[in-house]
């Protein structure tokens, strides 16, 4: 007999991002306009809460929305499943329903977890993100990624929920530390080298005004961030393989592994992935094309923003398995991953010749699909950004 | 300025069910050509493992493909936060990648739970059901419902996730208890006075060999059953508001209140099914035009597979709040519902006049969207099903 298939066509979603200086006050009106919610809870961090969750709360209620607001800890350990527990209990008792909607107001952590709890609550309810870091703003609150960390992983769970609106207000980083400043510039300057020659060259003619945190240019990365990830967004909601998101992947390979490698303690996102762009660059000198002149102006542009150029001394064995590990792609399976011991680590070491995929530059604004690169170039690279045999 | 606004559009998913007595020894075949997984695991819980694991992991073995199985606590219990994360930690450690699959071996806990767990590992994998049950074979399975229970709710936290397969083997219900099967014999039953009226006459010859398990029976049950959601669900996959989808919970108004209100102890859902279609039955002679003679048609064929006419001694105020917190709409906003207080039920009790929405059968085969009933007719209704004041 035949099989029956049933085919469920999907409607298209859409997500406003509104870019206003001050725009903060208005978030209820902008609530409102995207997700006709008459209840919003509002998930932020206790730092983030004590500074702007009341002129959130005000203005939405001002629009004439119900709103309560759930406080986590600062922090990565937020992103974990009891914290999204948590949220989901706050949901229940708060009654939040599936015409309400969740605000995530914060950081990458808050809009990951608060996403991710939306996208599961009720079977999914709308999302609104607020979006208070440089980081957030320029990358993470576009794209429709959510998640959680787990014990085997960072973002092992989570999915694809687009939010209704992003509403980006500039006026949030003026709070911001200036390490945390630097983290965000290298994703700007990350866009430039992958995505956009334009951005590139203007960051370059702004690096001075960027470092210093300077209202005007951060207003206009921002908005030429965003334009150049939501092109690239556009057209690879899912990140495929092969297709053109995972140029956003560009210093990451690295980045990604150093972060896992350390514990993700002591350095920031940024400040790792503007190692991984650095090691990435010499890769792309010997591999892809790059001129060095060319990899010469994205390690000026660093240096002025003031991000590191080399990490603290880290196994490369350590790093080769974190980047083979990575939810990139699938976690390996030939035991040598986060299952290798630690002797087969050591004898590997040294001669570790096996393969690691990279996203590579040819030229400044143009990024290559992840290419598998030799386990001997790869070493050299990992020794010269300040990894140790 | 002008915001930007994403759109995302989105590829339509297929579902391929396929229905073969003796399936299971063929399952790696069907989930080889639905996911192309070259690994998967399979979820179960203990007691169908034992019965159904070793010939499910022969077979996708035969296929080529690296099966490892991951059991569960029989039961309700099972679909719950904690046991998420243990799947996912053990998709995490057997490496589980984007194009691999997740199987969920079992009845509806494992369907909902495993669903769940592949809809948010690495942001979704592909999944196959193979229900065991008969209430999962002819429900549960198809649809894309997905989640786990909450402290504060059944299936509070879930998502749509279409399996891209389901295998339907008949020959699993061998094994299932009779109450299983009886309260399997329910949703058949709803689907046939809600959806379908060839199918309730059919059951209706059938009503013996059904009672009593006979294999081509069933097949038949199971065939038609899963031809009639497909067709519902195929035109309202997102049980919108007014949807067509809604019939489907023809009798579940009531039947997840009794549930709910008795801790899900001592009734099966079909059972509780039971109850609330005669209560909704009863109702749709008042308010719906039902004839009394299609009425007492359901009655009969209720009786003649054993289905109970009553429940245990359940108080009517219990009841209404169950049935006002149910997540099919959003949980109350008045305080009425679970966060209501015992003084406050004891005095609604008696008096308790608010409404509450029933979905309502105005003939065999014919179900209305979702009614507004007054108190009155509703208490009238729960009293005669076996509630008490």
């Amino acid at each position: 007999m035949s099989d029956l298939v049933l085919r469920f066509p999907r409607a298209a979603q859409s997500s406003r991002i509104r870019i206003a200086a001050g725009g903060l006050d208005r978030l209820g009106a902008f609530t409102r306009g995207v997700t006709g919610a008459g209840r919003v809870v509002v998930v932020s961090d206790v730092r983030v809460a004590a500074l702007y969750a009341p002129r959130a709360l005000a203005s939405l209620r001002r629009a004439g929305i119900a709103a309560e607001l759930v406080a986590v800890p600062r922090g990565e350990r937020s992103k974990r499943v009891a914290t999204l527990d948590r949220l989901w209990a706050a949901f229940a008792a708060l009654g939040l329903g599936r015409r309400d909607a969740v605000i995530a107001l914060g950081g990458g952590v808050v809009g990951d977890l608060a996403g991710f709890a939306a996208a599961t609550w009720l079977r999914g309810v709308p999302w609104v993100g607020v979006p208070s870091t440089l980081l957030a703003q320029v990358d993470s609150s576009v794209g429709g990624k959510t998640g959680i960390d787990l014990g085997a992983g960072k973002n092992l769970a989570g999915a694809f929920h687009q939010p209704r609106g992003v509403l980006v207000d500039p006026r949030l980083l003026l709070t911001l530390e200036a390490r945390e400043l630097r983290s965000g510039l290298a994703e700007v300057i990350k866009m430039g080298m992958a995505c956009d020659a334009r951005l590139f060259a203007w960051a370059e003619r702004h690096a001075g005004a960027l470092s210093r945190g300077e209202p005007r240019a951060l207003e206009h990365a921002v908005r030429t961030s965003i334009r150049v990830k939501a092109a690239v967004v556009r057209r690879d909601e899912r990140e495929r393989e092969g297709g053109v998101r995972t140029a956003l992947n560009f210093g990451h390979t690295l980045g990604h592994a150093i972060e896992r490698a350390r514990g993700y303690r002591g350095l920031r996102h940024g400040e790792a992935v503007a190692i991984g762009m650095r090691a990435a660059a010499a890769l792309s000198v010997r591999a892809a094309g790059l001129e060095p002149a060319a990899r010469e102006r994205l390690e000026r542009l660093l240096d002025r923003v003031g991000l590191p150029r080399r990490m603290p001394p880290t196994p490369v064995a350590a790093l080769l398995d974190a980047m083979r590990s990575d939810k990139k792609r699938a976690p390996s399976r030939d035991g040598a991953g986060r299952r290798g011991n630690a002797r087969g680590r050591a004898q590997r070491g040294r001669n570790d010749t096996r393969d690691t995929r990279w996203v590579l530059t040819p030229r400044v604004g143009h990024a290559s699909v992840p290419r598998s690169m030799s386990g001997r170039l790869v070493r050299a690279a990992l020794l010269e950004a300040g990894a140790r045999d």
